[in-house]
């Protein structure tokens, strides 16, 4: 309730963002900011929040944060196909934060709003007395009604998925030292011997990606014209898919053995596909794309996977290589990722 | 780093803010909102967040926590001239809230909504392992390049400020039952005794006013035409006419006698004037609107009091019944008010 003892940081705070401030932001010093649509455009709007502990480790780099907190945020535009325009920043971090922490959070803020052109017209600083966050809304254009829903999936149409599953699971638990306990001590030995490393940092991959996963703006601009439906998986593959079939009042037949798993061990599919975090997108479209989408991989350099039919129905069936159905095993109904609101 | 105990607290939020949701937000079951921007307006946008134990109490009601999170962002709507369109909100309670406490945040969100005409877009939900927060996107609309600024006070303005002064920090200590102890116990039985009190809750107007600040958004809109700078009051009166003074690169001499004092007593003015959360407006205007500026303030029931003058330099300067220059007692460099960038 007092914020006295906080000033010099908030001044500091003052000093490292409103440099970052577009026009219409007035360097940070109005009520509010001002924003002009471009003609026959719609915003596309999204809000997500890191917070200690829940989506980060109190340990954290201060430029991984900001990274993520981009990353996030970025994805969802991606999923809607919306080209990023400007952003609303909320820094709230611990009250004892060293100038240093805020230097890096800001240099880092800097080269992530240079990267996809995005205006920073204002937010909040909050010196928080316990359990940091740090949260974007970020808005995007797309001309009227181009919007890709989650809601658009059509009977007949392919499934794909973009990237690898599961590796924010994977980067999680590596980023922690701790993979789960119901997880065999040989299935840990090889995920640990088998994760490819970053050469700089000798972190895996998938601390890598779970530190800063990378939106995947590019591929979604692209695929646009070709889909009818998408979503970003950051809630887990089984769970963003069945967002997919809710929205779209519709099923899916899903091919196990097609799903790009990041890493192989079998033990590990249930987790990896209900983990969160993956950043990647899931989109369905009509079979006679597959050439065209092909090609929107390719020029964006991203793998892309087919994994699966929209059907009737309202859920997710997976099926075998022999095209039988299977349950998916140690289902529960606590295994449905991380249900939340993500606009 | 694991939700799954909180999956039913989800659910139940789905349940409650799903069915307040606007058009554009897809039931809030898509990973972002689209917002039509109307012809000819420009978007006035803003984002406060509240912070447990910052901003509100562990023991401040659901109810208050959401009337509270719309007044402060409302108010700056207000300051800004600004007609409320939409928002985003992030609900972020403890990871233990109750289903009546989510309830009770809900129903008031729906109440705030269709008070202020505001449609809900989206947002985020997270269940916090500790220090709840909430926080809210608004966003308004004005005619182009008609938005007031922080930045527009002129030579010879007069300064009016609306309402009372000090209310927010009397509140404050009202509910934390903590009067500053350098305050004389005189001075803290006079403020208990002589504060009004609301008759249905018997609690004191200041504390009223803190829990439930009203945005002055019918006395901002009107005042349109006629004013040149404007603000609201979050960070307190010496702070916020400092800002106005900042922005338009001018100074202000300030009658002490006509601030209008939610308290007389004189021990109390330095912290009235520094405290913040009053929430009220700051505007300026030249002497040949005075006749309109009243009209504005009573056709829509606001006190308003004009308190200085818009001079030339760069600081505030408080002058006494004589005209003097008077220095505020117990200046320090820490009686700023709370310094944050507000947008």
């Amino acid at each position: 309730m007092n914020s006295e003892q906080i000033m010099d940081e908030l001044d500091l705070i003052a000093r490292y963002f409103a440099p970052l401030a577009a026009d219409g932001a007035f360097s940070l010093q109005d009520d509010a900011a001002c924003y002009s649509c471009p003609p026959d455009k719609q915003l596309i709007v999204t809000h997500d929040a890191l917070t200690e502990n829940v989506h980060f480790l109190p340990t954290t780099e201060p430029a991984d944060i900001a990274a993520k907190l981009f990353a996030v945020n970025l994805s969802d535009l991606a999923a809607k196909a919306a080209e990023p325009a400007a952003c609303l920043l909320t820094f709230a971090p611990h009250k004892t934060v060293s100038p240093d922490w805020v230097a890096a959070f800001a240099t880092e803020t800097g080269r992530q709003l240079k990267q996809w052109d995005i205006a920073l017209l204002g937010g909040d600083t909050i010196a928080m007395p316990q359990g940091s966050f740090f949260a974007l809304t970020l808005w995007g254009l797309v001309a009227p009604n181009t919007m890709v829903r989650r809601a658009g999936a059509q009977m007949g149409d392919d499934v794909y998925v973009s990237g690898t599953i599961g590796k924010g699971w994977l980067g999680l638990r590596d980023a922690k030292q701790d993979i789960k306990q119901d997880v065999k001590e040989n299935v840990k030995q090889n995920i640990k011997q088998n994760a490819p490393q970053n050469i700089k940092t000798k972190k895996t991959i998938y601390q890598c990606h779970y530190e800063r996963p990378e939106p995947r703006l590019a591929l979604g601009l692209a695929l646009r014209p070709y889909i009818h439906a998408a979503t970003d998986i950051s809630d887990g593959l089984l769970a963003d898919l069945t967002h997919i079939c809710t929205a779209s009042a519709l099923g899916m037949t899903i091919q196990l053995e097609a799903i790009p798993f990041a890493d192989k061990a079998l033990e590990l599919r249930d987790f990896l596909i209900t983990g969160g975090d993956d950043y990647e997108l899931i989109f369905t479209a009509p079979p006679q794309n597959r050439a065209s989408i092909e090609a929107c991989a390719t020029k964006t350099d991203s793998a892309i996977s087919r994994i699966g039919q929209v059907i009737a129905g309202k859920e997710v069936v997976f099926l075998d290589a022999q095209g039988q159905q299977i349950k998916q095993q140690g289902q529960s109904p606590k295994y449905k990722g991380w249900q939340h609101f993500d606009n």
